[in-house]
């Protein structure tokens, strides 16, 4: 018997999902976003976050990610982030590509998470002049790549930083419900009233099909967004179906139900890994420091997850579906347990 | 009442399609497509085409032909193309973008349909220096955007003509089904047999949600396609869902279905419309020349289609998509007959 | 005994620019374009153009036209140029590497000018959506590649046009000065005072080594551009050495003389012609249709030119260059006359 | 008085440089690289080298370097250089644009030289994949940016670990021919001999007023090469006279004297500094830790030099320029002797 703790990508699409592709399944009506189900979208995501921004659907974070960088950052810009971030490693640079050619400048911090003090070091010792490139975008994740969330005061400061600096702020929130559920805010506070200018609002790890929203709360930024997603092939014909999940994802309450459960198995899990817990459990994510011999047991045991950087320093992340099955948790906490 | 010949992006999706999203719906499975419906594509495809291929899919069409178009051509190349190309009118500049600066060749021929001769004429006439674009690939539509479909020998031929001078053969297509069904041939008389090099094979037109296969006839191409892809943000997380779509496009025989019953819907509408049809109808769209009266006559009379070109020219198109309405074909039919 | 007149590309550098790079060799000073020479170029020609302007320098005109056009474009814009142009033909795609992917929409009217119906009709019949390019800029030369010049009116109203419609206006002076010179006019009143947005202002065909400054007459447009340069490796280090002849250029006269003395030449052989002549001859450019007897027999007694377009039209490109041999000019007459 | 050690790029052309220009400066001669001077290039570089080389002129090292770089790149590529390296600090992005988006990995060494052990580590840790950049070229500088030099066999090992690897080596030569001087080798021993596949060779810095050469070892590059060169705006019209600087800086034998007399120099002051040292003199520049209190001293005595980094740090930079005046040397030597 095999668990499964690969990724949340590795997931099935809810039910309500299913149920808003059916209901969304009749008759003939707009193509390419002019249909009733994306025109509700700005709504929907407006009383979400309440307050008024654009929002756009598109297939696939890596879209979300890079067509807002391309928006916020010419050619000759710098996008500063962190080292462990899905931009820098998971992305094949797309950031470079929709860009023309943007570099990384990658900040090394704790857990994951880019602190003022890293940011600013990292901007004072940017040379500035026309030979080198401009800064122009500081890149986070909330959640982050290793399940930890910013609180809301922390991401107001290096919004305020990063704004002081000349830099817009765009965050990957391909994980955001996980870090809403844990910080037990308003989408609000981890967006617009912290300074954030752009939100990837991913759904697809959290029960989507295949569908995440692109969020401004700037909305002079949004007619060049719109060609950039047309141009680059993520402006959907039958947009309603894409449109129809968020929607779902959003008034239903599985954006909260989802991340809610998945947060708390993850959090188990990470309890009973004791001193291999790498990092705070914030997400649906843990990272343990298993080494060679225990990863080999539980392998052995049947559960599936991924060598966290190389295999060879014997670090490992577990990740948490939303429809990971009830036994799973249970099961590899039992397992870590005996290994302790 | 309305009757919507808009676009066959306006449709719905199958029951198949919804039947084979639910079918997939179940237990964790490889993300990115290392799931066995990804995995079954190339099989799949190459029963269908009669030939090894490898087939890659994707959420869009402007994808598929863009990101083709990237593997056949440098930044410093031409693509030639028919002038009524979707590359060159409706796809916001993405083969610019995508290739990193390739120019388009605009050829004028009769009904959408690029000929030997003026292929030809274009490629003397187009000087071959370090100072010029350098001509690398022919893009064509099949059927094309003015609803007709290059015969077998046609394609051969063209093919034929672009490989002895240096150039790449790519072929949009998004209505594919409806060439292969007029034609009543092999699709791999009309692909490979041919010469094609690339093919974006569309589904979403005819029936699926958002699902179209980049395949390639050549499998030297195929490494350089799919870091560009993902590189795009185009290699879906969860690709299963897409997979399974085009597999059960495939193989239930929906892809010819329903095509031929757009096909003959849109044949009878042109016999109805006598010296008014601008083009042969060898597909699902229906172009007429209605001038301002009878265009506001129809549109009176709840019938709903777009101007071809600029609205003073009285040109007009209508598609018929693959689930309109039983009555709308008759009530057109009925309606032009008055007209005339 | 040859007698050249392939190009204005193959003459040397005038006294004047080999005593300027003498007079700029003495000490050390600061490099990229903090040096004297270059902090001069602003003033320098905003007196030669009677307006404030920012000058740039730069090495090769297929820079000056590639970087201003990508400051005045988006990637997906659409760039009107006739399609005679030099960066539609002789650019190898620069246009479209440096926007990021713009498009070139290529007009035709006679003897190489744009007429403001020409570019009506063009705006007119592109479609305006998200789904289509977006028009950016149009793209003049003056002279023209085939050697004519637009009169200030004509450059307004075409200008007046492109602004109604939001595009800017770029201008390839290539050969600047002999328009200039042709028309008898003042410098500003065929840019600025006509509404053009960024001129390239050539003088190596003029008689400068290689030299050519990009015209500014909106500053608003000067950082993206000065940063772009530098991306591009177009700013030089030693920059003085390139400012120096364009100041000399100016400043000296020497760009009026020696366009005067190409024009003057040209216009004697373009009456020689007779019937010949394809385009009136308002630069140092004339175009013969000389048939193939008529090519070979002057090739024989030495005269070198090019084909314009392909060798079987019969059509032929003379151009004189600054430095043209006094018996050249004369010795073409003749053999012309004799040919008629 | 100043004595201005900011950069070798302050410095003037060599008398042999303008001899060179009035030499080239007779007659009309073919443009864009057909006149004998750039025909000769190939073969002057090849006895240079002492191998059959494709040699082309370039007017700017970030010209060269970019050009290099995209010619041994995908878009989604990654570049692996040292962190101090010019083409991650000092081209304004080139890199990212003249590839589509390439990323640089930077590595940290001492001394500015990378060694094979830091290059292996990053190859290991970096994750290999489709959803990761490909790992595509190694790019050194000799002398590098902090003014030392590969040895041959340090070279060698580079090269071989690269190539294993699956990547190509650059090698920006701005300051080769210091390299060579310091080394007292071959060109070809840090060349070709130890697998450098393509070497921006450096002109400009010593002596010529623009001029340096992109130098291909393997010839199957040189077609991409020569299109993108043109595409980007960097073939030359008149380029007889940036190949006329080349001939004579490597015919005269002047890249050897000037390197050997700034070298010589920088060594000088080096030796001077003590314990201020912060690098091995092995090209023409000199850093030293001078702290606040020595940096003001020096500026009041007319030194001019640049802050390395933040000027906090206290860390400076002198360059010694090919025509520094025959004082400046003894007069800082004496000055830091009366500071230590």
């Amino acid at each position: 018997m095999t668990m499964r703790f690969f990724s949340d990508n590795t997931g099935t699409a809810a039910p309500e999902m299913l149920a808003a592709l059916s209901k969304a399944n009749h008759g003939l009506v707009p193509a390419y976003g002019s249909d009733a189900w994306t025109q509700r979208l700005d709504d929907c995501l407006s009383t979400y976050f309440a307050a008024p921004v654009r929002a756009f659907a598109v297939a696939t974070g890596t879209a979300a990610n890079a067509l807002s960088l391309a928006t916020l950052t010419p050619s000759y810009g710098v996008i500063f982030a962190h080292e462990e971030a899905h931009i820098a490693n998971d992305e094949a640079g797309a950031p470079g590509f929709f860009t023309g050619g943007a570099q990384l400048s990658l900040l090394q911090a704790p857990d994951g998470k880019v602190t003022k003090e890293v940011l600013a070091a990292a901007l004072d010792a940017h040379p500035a002049s026309v030979h080198t490139t401009q800064p122009s975008v500081l890149a986070l994740s909330q959640a982050t790549e290793l399940g930890t969330a910013y609180r809301p005061d922390e991401l107001g400061a290096l919004c305020k930083l990063a704004h002081d600096r000349g830099l817009k702020v765009q965050v990957d929130g391909a994980r955001f419900a996980n870090a809403v559920a844990f910080l037990d805010c308003h989408p609000g506070d981890v967006t617009w009233r912290a300074g954030v200018d752009v939100l990837s609002f991913g759904a697809t790890k959290n029960g989507a099909l295949t569908a995440e929203a692109v969020v401004f709360f700037d909305p002079d930024l949004v007619r060049d967004f719109e060609l950039r997603r047309k141009q680059a092939g993520h402006l959907l014909s039958k947009s309603r179906y894409v449109a129809a999940q968020l929607l779902a994802y959003v008034e239903s309450g599985l954006w909260l139900r989802n991340a809610q459960r998945t947060n708390t198995l993850a959090q188990q899990i990470g309890r009973a890994a004791g001193d291999l817990l790498m990092h705070p459990v914030e997400a649906n994510e843990v990272f343990l420091a298993l080494g060679q011999e225990r990863k080999r047991a539980l392998r052995q045991a049947g559960f599936e997850f991924y060598d966290w950087g190389s295999a060879s320093t014997g670090q490992t992340r577990f990740v948490v579906s939303w429809d990971q099955p009830e036994e799973d948790a249970p099961a590899l906490i039992a397992a870590l347990e005996e290994l302790l």
